[in-house]
């Protein structure tokens, strides 16, 4: 027997219709250099209406992929919705790729256009050539159009003569919306396609008081870029609530950050830990107005504990921890607090604060072990984490990666977690990250976690080197915050002492000048490891 | 081009795996007697488990209706999660309708089952001979069955010899997991087939910050009745995030409400306003530990100001009202105040929440006039309400009625009502309830509630009665607090005065011991206009 519902397709159109009926007077503000660009969701629905007619007329079809190659600002949200609202797919290039994986990714994909912001059009201008199928770029700038690309027209200019509606195609809700490349260990990056489903079902999922908690009189700043993982859906969360929404265009340093916390009266954000830790920084040393502000969303990597209780305890201020990837929109386990953990002694809080958080409503999750059992909730046994769910990815996009990835019905992340009584999932490491020595596995996370936790110390990361008795043995490079002082070695093994077991302490700690980074701002243990996989350890 | 993301179905076996997996601890109560039973989500699922078993063991098939005749209690809740998930459908009977409606309803649904409490076992024993395709009468007691039907069984001794897990069956999203039947106002009851796809999306969106805004801390305690429109869904949507739930049973006077919300920390609870108006007066003469409540619900009719006002500033309760339907799940809008109604003078953002609210994230809305163009949002100007979404219905069940109330992909709810500009949505009047006086339309509803608002005032009702002239005039009824020195009409005219043009005032005002109400708590006007047919207003 079937139910008598309305078969009402879950598509991206209700989404930003709600915002323009509902809050037309709304703002959406953009750092652009010393000033910020003011307009309305009434003015925003106009725009991705003529976009939309725009996109129609130079001839892009239902289920083309259109790119971005941007940061985070209005013209950005306007290519979010007109892209896929129209029919075709948002494709987020990240900016930060070098240019041999950028030119993989859009001829993969197929991008049949390309826009991009001005500031970031020589990256284009560069390896144009390459580009196989790329007919069009758009260049959003706010002065007139120079380029030498002789396929570049002003966003601007074509969008400006077009009708302020748009008749909105009734889409499958299972269609492709959106697409974003995950930058793999190895190889080249693998797509994923989000449907309209997944993308409306995620940003409900954000909307839920147990999830991220947005709500209509929250103003959001997505900090995390929009070409990582749909700014992880924040975009279209706020959207679809009414949200103002603020964003810092390539305005990322902590002054900025802080500046637009203050004067715009921020309440909620999101960004990596690194993000943070800046932050962190000059908001010890110079006092701004951060009153606004209920909750700083955290996730991409690991947060320290002791950045947690500092921006507690020094300042007030709630970091919420969370975990996905690109292959679950990323929304995966969320760190909001079961009344059971708000009735612990304060430091078991910020223990479990530390962890990833629980499974955001929707998501199934089980670790395994290499037999494929799944391995007791004990807040001690590790096993990979499978992921499933209506915004989880099925595959990749015509990648024969798949297959060792997505396995009856589940997705098999590569992390290495271990999952508490209540819940709390905790990322022991990625697979490929733990060190294993002599027949045990060390968690280069927790040593991290530590390391960061000493006052002196401003980064560290821990990678596993070659040993001679014990296969692998942990290394840590440590960034200290005053380099003219740093904290001596043994400062901070005693540090480290009270929270391992001697054989989980690392072999060496060196002090280095900065640690490698990934596009999206994740230590980048490939790079480290690669520049020390010749390293002796001390006997 | 489709998306890449899994084929999750969205079922209800989702949200029951959820409690049990990451809430199994938390608390289950329903007040028994004098005296409470208590158990875990641990506990309730083993036994949707164990119903699962036995429902299949008597030969229950993918689609069969199960039908319930039940207060609000674990087992009651224990059916609304066994039945769907195992495949069947879960059928509430509303157990205040008439004999004749009931067995009209159990034989149009053809339920193979129905599962009573031993206090309600007397209803079905009347009109069991009636009933056409009932093959099992499962009774839930807490005593030894006592009955003269030959078919009865026992629900406790069905499930106790059943294995705790059950193997649940992969479901389509689109199949039917509930029903429930909406008394017309003429002819018999129409059924609405809620699908798991919609039931789920249906929690989610009660989730939502924005819309009920439960979350996992809540303690939950709905007052409307399980056999009503789900209880609004709010059992679903507490079991998704592990809130505890309180289910008073069949006790639901004003001292037990209280008595309930004190003793077991309700943070929220819902429930038509009848309800509330009773327990204010209770709340008015004695003292009682609110502390814990966070919100009331309150839906079914509208609440008048008063006493939304009377909560917040004598009690500093929160009202927040909402609107729905049984042909929308019921989630329609809710009152939940935006910024710029938060930056108003209190007397209009009391105005604002006694609306019904925006429409909630998910759900389109519009009015229209009689010749189907949509009305403006000004708050005044009146049309009638359409909506749709994923968690309305297409139709009902095996009804020629359908054709008048589902057209082009829209629901015609026969509510009339205003917009303003914010999207506050007033119902105006049930299309059928309006005065239509002289080629003007006077609100019955809107008199009601400033009649109500008199302190001398308990309830009101106002029916449309024939005139000669004006073809049809308003008629109050009045019910007064102090039956011994009620109010004057004089008063009742000179409280109305200020809110309402003289020619919308009733002609008469007549004072009535008590209002009939329908078996959801509305007061019913249709035994008013009844009563009152014949009634020659004064000249």
């Amino acid at each position: 027997m079937q139910g008598l519902m309305m078969d009402y397709p879950l598509t991206l159109r209700t989404v930003l219709d709600r915002a323009n009926r509902l809050f037309p007077r709304r703002k959406l503000s953009t750092k652009i250099g010393a000033s910020m660009h003011r307009y309305t969701y009434a003015d925003f629905y106009d725009r991705v209406s003529k976009l939309a007619n725009a996109l129609a007329r130079l001839g892009v079809q239902p289920g083309d992929r259109v790119a971005t190659l941007a940061w985070n600002s209005y013209r950005h949200l306007e290519l979010y919705f007109g892209i896929p609202c129209m029919g075709a797919v948002c494709h987020t290039l990240n900016l930060r790729l070098p240019p041999d994986q950028l030119i993989y990714i859009i001829n993969h994909a197929e991008d049949k256009a390309i826009c991009v912001d001005q500031s970031l059009l020589p990256l284009l201008e560069k390896i144009s050539d390459h580009l196989k199928t790329v007919e069009t770029i758009i260049v959003m700038a706010d002065a007139p159009l120079q380029t030498t690309l002789t396929n570049a027209i002003s966003y601007e200019e074509l969008i400006t003569g077009e009708q302020a509606d748009f008749a909105w195609p009734e889409l499958d809700e299972r269609s492709a919306a959106a697409m974003c490349y995950t930058s793999g260990t190895t190889g080249n990056p693998k797509g994923v396609v989000y449907s309209h489903r997944s993308s409306y079902l995620h940003a409900v999922g954000a909307c839920m008081t147990d999830s991220l908690g947005l709500s209509q009189n929250d103003i959001v700043m997505p900090v995390v870029p929009m070409f990582h993982v749909m700014a992880w859906g924040i975009p279209y969360a706020a959207t679809f609530l009414g949200s103002e929404q603020v964003f810092p265009g390539p305005h990322l340093q902590p002054r900025d950050l802080a500046d637009l916390i203050q004067n715009e009266r921020v309440s909620l954000t999101a960004g990596v830990p690194t993000l943070w830790l800046g932050l962190f920084g000059l908001l010890e040393q110079e006092r701004f107005d951060m009153s606004s502000l209920r909750v700083m969303i955290v996730g991409g990597s690991a947060a320290p504990r002791s950045m947690i209780e500092n921006y507690q305890k020094k300042l007030g201020l709630r970091i919420c921890h969370a975990w996905g990837m690109t292959e679950t929109s990323p929304l995966g386990t969320v760190g909001n607090l079961k009344r059971e953990v708000l009735e612990m002694p304060e430091d078991q809080q910020y223990a479990v604060r530390a962890k990833q958080g629980i499974p955001a409503p929707g998501i199934e999750v089980r670790a395994v072990d290499e037999n494929g059992a799944e391995v007791a909730w004990d807040g001690k046994t590790m096993g990979e984490l499978q992921v499933r769910g209506p915004w989880v990815a099925s595959s990749y996009y015509n990648d024969p990666r798949s297959s060792a990835s997505f396995v009856d019905g589940w997705f098999r992340t590569g992390d290495v977690v271990s999952f508490d009584e209540d819940g709390y999932m905790q990322i022991v490491d990625r697979t490929k990250d733990l060190v294993k020595s002599g027949g045990e596995w060390i968690s280069t996370v927790e040593l991290e976690s530590v390391i960061m936790g000493h006052p002196g110390v401003l980064e560290a990361a821990v990678i596993a080197v070659p040993h001679a008795k014990w296969q692998e043995r942990p290394l840590a490079l440590v960034v200290a915050r005053d380099k003219v002082a740093p904290p001596t070695k043994e400062a901070i093994y005693d540090h480290l002492a009270p929270h391992f077991a001697k054989w989980q302490l690392p072999d060496e700690i060196l002090f280095v000048e900065a640690i490698p980074k990934t596009s999206v701002g994740k230590f980048d243990k490939k790079v480290v490891r690669e520049q020390y996989k010749d390293y002796t350890l001390p006997e």
